[in-house]
């Protein structure tokens, strides 16, 4: 039975994990015969937005390993536990807690800088050659975490696919349903809600991302 | 194309509505082709459970709508806005959320007085003979909407179904991928969490739900 290492950057579209992709991530790996175990890192959100009316609640904080255990049942630990040894794959769904939490794309494009220890353990799996899938805005770490060249998908968004490439990586264009994989990095991603219209296309690109990833 | 109205209790297991299980029907119901909108009562949470330790943060609030509206990806409308009217059908996840902000269940258990709000939706479907589907904790509602005897389950948990059956209700012990309907009051249950040890389990009945909840 395979283990896979997923993780959560919040719990919530716009300022954490995107619920959908990550509870459809653990479904498939849980369809498909995976065992999983979630983390997150320990520290505070960089904003807690309200999810009705989309704007910042300055006076608020919360912190990003407490929020993603909700999507986690509580079952979950911090990243500095993570341990590429322990696991035969990666998976990071995606939200805007990628881009805010797991590294500062929201703020900084394509002069982007992971949290240090995002950055360890996505290269950590890399450097065993363990496959890696990243959903939706997730794969802005890819080229951070690969060498120059490294093929990736964040759907048909131009800007961020142009962040993608100014970061040193080839962007390819790809279907909602469909997932883009580099197989000399074994890196595989999937434009999730980056462009899913309904929780059904999400689920397809996913099911989809998480098969092969259980292959590869 | 059939409309379902989906009520949220908050977000996350301990204190709102259960994620896997919210995002699980909002899966079903769009993959067998009914469309969805998600209301929740717009009202402070009972309380915010800090969802690593289990322990209350007395000093933290949170609004139940803006919290369920991570779930719904900021497309969710007040309780208030709900009319049986406009709907062939109502489902409720299920999670701690219910009886602590749908009903006061989790302090008054058998005792327990509905949110108001909650009340009038759900006698509203019953007066309309319209289906409603309830999962996991949130049948602990159904004997205060219904007439005495109907029945319903919350799977095998020995506190809680004596509680269902002090209410009035008729409480049927049911397996996790399975569910119990009432066909004369068009009311339907499922154990879901109160039972399933996988987010499979889980996804087994609430899947036997929604297709019942849809034909009915």
């Amino acid at each position: 039975m395979k283990k896979v290492a997923v993780i959560l950057s919040g719990c919530g579209v716009y300022d954490g994990a995107e619920i959908h992709e990550a509870v459809l991530c653990l479904l498939h790996l849980a369809r498909q015969g995976a065992r999983y175990q979630c983390f997150a890192p320990d520290k505070p959100q960089r904003q807690v937005i309200n999810h009705i009316t989309g704007e910042e609640e300055q006076s608020s904080s919360r912190n990003v390993l407490a929020e993603a255990a909700r999507i986690a049942r509580g079952d979950i630990k911090p990243l500095t536990e993570l341990q590429a040894a322990d696991f035969d794959a990666l998976l990071l769904p995606g939200g805007f807690g990628v881009a805010k939490n797991l590294c500062d794309f929201a703020v900084q494009g394509a002069n982007t800088q992971l949290d240090a220890e995002v950055l360890a353990v996505c290269k950590a799996f890399a450097a065993a050659r363990k496959p890696a899938g990243y959903c939706c805005i997730s794969p802005v770490l890819i080229p951070r975490v690969y060498p120059a060249g490294v093929k990736g998908t964040i759907g048909t968004e131009a800007a961020v696919a142009e962040a993608f490439t100014a970061m040193g990586g080839e962007h390819i264009g790809c279907a909602v349903t469909d997932v883009v994989e580099d197989s000399r990095y074994q890196v595989i991603s999937t434009p999730a809600y980056m462009l899913a219209k309904t929780i059904t296309e999400a689920d397809t690109g996913i099911g989809k991302l998480v098969k092969r990833l259980l292959e590869m």
